[in-house]
């Protein structure tokens, strides 16, 4: 983690990051904020290549749906944010054929067990369709889902275990549940960041090494992410400018000028504790809000691949007992 | 498992089931027993077709390990248990090549999550060997694990799963860990079978349909299965015995003779009211034995993998923390 | 359990398993049947000490609420269940004061969780109120709630630790929610009893020795529970009956004459094989099931609590997270 | 947290945190260190009222035992632990008496969990007293134990339910088992205190409001814990040494001179951005860390009881299945 700890496996927040004068040197960005009751959906679209590398992030369409109060709390609104989120998964899906839904992470590590506990939750139907009618096959969609366990407990790289499962599965496509990392505190399990582009190396609150993503599965591969966990450098970050803005306290170079933000950044990275690396920042209440996040993951996904909604009631059913 | 309500994953039951000529009139079931400290071994060779189909099991050996007292009393009767166990999984694999456990069953049905939790336990080492020199290298054996989930929650088969999964990982064996199905109360949670026969439709405590073997998985597959439910007909079968034991009762045809112990069973099986194979009867204390086993046998496997006992060590650090 | 095996903790089903002669003989039991949507609702009033006796429960109201379809699978048969629910629990409960929700049983073992797992979805308020103004006090009730563990696992008994809390908390009225014993397989997690009689020696999944009711805890005491295993010698009973309706088979004592269902009964508790008692019969989706239920309950006790509806929404924060 | 930030649940940081000057000018602290194996053992005595003020401690003895190489890893080590924490507990206990182990904190946050956890798996005696012969209660110790919960979910306060308790039970000591927090993020989950001070208002992972030690509970009280989570100011006090110590960047007042130790701690305390007590920061592999610890706590707790070693056993027993 140390080498990528101002990382963030948001694209929203990768671009909030870039320095103002790079922000506008770098073409290639589309943005589009839009709010929708208490969701506020952010679509940020990397079109050039130079703009991936600007962001460090994989060119394609990354949607950003922010909770502004925070999930948990609302039945209403967490129902809004089933609904926008199941419609951008079904405008990224194709509609036809399997689907496979995966889920990355650890289920004996709480914060990382996101992917795992929504896999628990979907709606499966994939081994029901053998033996149903054709008239009630057409209402029913192919709908299979894996938890691939993690390299540190399994020994195998998560990406050659879906390779394998893909390759008998042979899904249209792959939906990748994954808990992140992100630089806010405010972002932590309120966000969930939707992306057409897949899940790749050091992203996630583990490392997976491998990319998982069209060029490894050779279909598309729909990324479903939501922070779990705070970088360590962002709470140094957050100390510092709290610090500063009493007036009271500077930092400096030893010559005397003014640390940049980018600088500041560059210097943090380099010069970060190797014992900070050990640790990992959560909310107080990341237990409930894995349990919560994982629902409703579970409850977009499966209205999304019954476009008629007949998934939905069946979605209620699984999901209330799984997740 | 209402057609399979009287089948034992045991072949040691499907044996003492056997009614007393049959057993006589079939050749090619060898057995033997053995007593070290607390725990008794059976081994049972079936050596024909025909002795398999009488005992409705594989042909192959199938050693079975009881301790007396029950576990999670005693820790001395544990460690005798683990040695043993793993003196005899050594005993069945190849000595060269990848070894890959898989851990079968659910994790979130108590009964039924003693592969995944196994899996959780066990030492792998497969994903450090590229980190290794060629000295350190000859005391680790390549290990890796593995939980597939169930055909309920995947929509995929198990065995699918794990095909897809050899063909990238080419163990010279698998390892299934499994919750099994016992038709006597005394054995559930104090018993282990092992077997070199690996493991076939119906067994388990849900159904797992096709079979996890060497035909299936191109390399030889040892089961290592734990009894963790009781069939209900089990229970049925006790209360009849008691009952007629008192004298005051007997269960007669309508015509009037006594109903032997075969007939018994085919009239319990043939009538047996739909509803009862919604349940499930386990011990009271299944939480608890559940983890103790599952810690055990994570435990002998290790072990048996480093002949050399360098993996010893290595697998009290992890099991100690992830069963 | 020996000697309690024919014991229900439903009154409902005491009331069923009266032999027709007898019930008819006993007056003093009111019984009134209605059903809403999907729920059956049964008023059982033990008006006599007499009829007590007859049943073994003791004099009161009990309340069932049956769930036809079961749970988990409809939304709208849930949100029907727990306002009938709420509606029983408030007509129970005085109106004023402070209500202490205590939820027996042990946490750590799956049947035996209901009553903590819902003691973590009950919305709390009593430690907000010193910091409330006069205005926001009227719309709040003073509510608290506790689990107060199992003599195996405190060595203590739960009427002593309920009573050192009650002393100091001095609430109006206590609200335990506990696993119960059916005898019916159909019945378990998908009925409700609720009783303002308290909660009795032998009842529950494991034993609590010592009443909790008016007597002891020096307040009423009303009793939630949802029956999460099934006896034993249910299932011997049920296998009877199934092999007797196949006309092959009939059970008959040594001398010839028909056996009675009571005597039947009475015998089988008299002979039950001990070992059996150390085996719980539950569904197989026991684990969900309890999440379901405790759920359910904690959803149902919230707005039983705010009659003018203020509670609910605050119930939906609460309860979507802790259980 | 935002008030206490600085404060550390340790004595021993305590003391460390005291700037040079100050802690040679305050008498009435006297430590002892000393090695056994992998553990150093750190004895304070705070003996006066103002070295007490000084440390923001309570007079008494606090005995700290760290893992040089952490836990988890090493059985041999785990051991020692055990051993030397077991022979300080007993030199704490009285010797005649009932035993009353209380786990603090939630059992739903992972790191706040080891109270509860630890409780699960103490061997408790006081129930089966009753049952025993005179001879057999003379190598018995009256023991129970008991989990009750946290303020936010179950409204009343800590100290409330543990008198209403102690009322009943009578115990001649309790023994308060709690996650603490550290200004280190070596001593996470590798430290262990034991004081004979009780535990006090704003300590541990959550906040307990009100004090339980001698005063509030009526009889001495021993408190063992161990610290689960890092303050956020740690990482932050961390980060500025890191920077600072690459000689590129200085933190400096407006004025320009250097920032004390001490005044960087006040400067950070008096402009905690408020966010950031919302979160916690823990070591990745805190799951796992809370199940040895709770292990091995309960493991020390019981030998502590029997001195004559006939506990040893039965805790094995009890703890190998609970914690």
């Amino acid at each position: 983690m140390a080498e990528n700890m101002f990382r963030t496996d948001l694209a929203l927040e990768a671009r909030e990051m870039m320095a103002q004068e790079v922000r506008s040197s770098v073409s290639g960005i589309e943005v589009n904020e839009r709010k929708t009751g208490d969701v506020k959906v952010t679509r940020v679209r990397i079109e050039t290549e130079a703009a991936a590398r600007a962001l460090g992030k994989k060119q394609g369409t990354y949607v950003t749906l922010e909770m502004q109060g925070g999930i948990g709390g609302d039945a209403q609104a967490e129902r809004q944010l089933i609904d926008l989120l199941a419609r951008e998964v079904q405008s990224m899906i194709p509609q036809e054929g399997t689907v496979l839904v995966v889920g990355l992470g650890n289920r004996s590590s709480t914060p990382d067990a996101l992917g795992p506990r929504t896999v628990e939750g979907v709606f499966v139907t994939r081994h029901m369709r053998e033996m149903m009618t054709d008239e009630a096959l057409e209402g029913v969609r192919s709908v299979c889902s894996f938890a691939p366990g993690v390299l540190g407990v399994t020994g195998i790289e998560t990406a050659e275990i879906l390779r394998g499962v893909a390759e008998h599965v042979q899904p249209a496509v792959v939906i990748a549940v994954d808990a992140l990392a992100s630089s806010s505190s405010e972002r932590v399990a309120t966000t969930v960041q939707l992306s057409d582009t897949g899940i790749h190396p050091g992203s996630g609150v583990g490392n997976r090494r491998c990319g998982i993503d069209k060029e490894t599965m050779g279909v598309p591969v729909i990324a479903i992410g939501v922070p779990t966990v705070i970088y360590a450098s962002t709470i140094a970050l957050d100390v510092l400018h709290g610090l500063e803005n009493t007036g009271q306290v500077a930092c400096r170079f030893a010559r005397g000028e003014r640390v940049t933000e980018e600088r500041r950044r560059a210097i943090l990275r380099d010069n970060m504790p190797e014992r900070l690396s050990r640790l990992m920042v959560t909310p107080r209440d990341i237990d409930r809000l894995i349990v919560d996040m994982a629902r409703i993951i579970a409850r977009s996904i499966t209205p999304a691949l019954y476009p008629s909604g007949t998934g939905d009631g069946q979605a209620g059913t699984r999901q209330s007992y799984r997740v």
